[in-house]
């Protein structure tokens, strides 16, 4: 039942995203008491145009 | 002014999209009170190796 | 595996809650193709002083 | 510590997202008290066939 | 069209709501072309138990 | 740079909390790459009338 979604830039592997599941999981089964078989985990990736702080978007630094 | 957000995986075709919207949009307004012209959808859709449960990717299995 | 997410306004009665989630899983599993027990819904409220249309909360109105 | 998500259509030109971040960290640090620095914006963009208001896809009008 | 979602931190008064959304609407709409009666902005508000950096909770600082 | 977002049922203690947001930091840090600093987690709640599967909210079962 835990829901996760994890916001990220654009450009990890496969390896790391395939790892970044199973090691999230493991870790809100263990602290929440939910079963593996409960955890959800969406991933969702930005470009760097897409994503700023102080007023300066990563593509423009 | 009920925003609906669907969120599923890719694949779906426009004319199940287009109907989704339809039939979601009178469940909304039937059910909140809001008339059909407050109801607002989004529609998110994410790739196979963006999703997991239990700590598998769809794409992995 | 659709996860929908409806936004509106506190208030609400739980029999018109009950209602909104029979209703939406109904039209979204017959749009998508999704069985029923694949279709999540989460409720999400907020108060008048945190919405606002043309610069003015629905509060201020 | 603001964060900031902006959803918008596509099409919007690269001048116009550069303005967008600098213009609203201004305005969230002017009036929440947070240093700019402090400011997180995120844009999301959406296809006109995933947005829908009234039932009607902004794509089928 | 363009929502806005302003995540935060408990704790800001009414009239800085206020303000926030009256900036953030002019700053969107001068920025995207957007009028302002298309503007939508959403409020949400964190506790500190439920906010973390480094792997620390605020309220836990 | 990773944001993640942990949605669950109400009713986790504070420790349980405190706990998830450091093995959940570690997890993330660990497979992307990014460091601990950079990774920021928030926590949402939900109440079990405000989460339904096949139709039927938790609050109903």
């Amino acid at each position: 039942m835990p829901y996760v979604t994890v916001k990220m830039l654009e450009g990890r592997t496969e390896e790391q995203k395939k790892a970044l599941v199973e090691k999230v999981t493991i870790a809100v089964s263990e602290t929440t008491g939910a079963s593996p078989e409960k955890v959800t985990i969406f991933i969702e990736e930005m470009p760097k145009n897409h994503y700023a702080q102080n007023g300066i978007r990563l593509s423009d630094q």
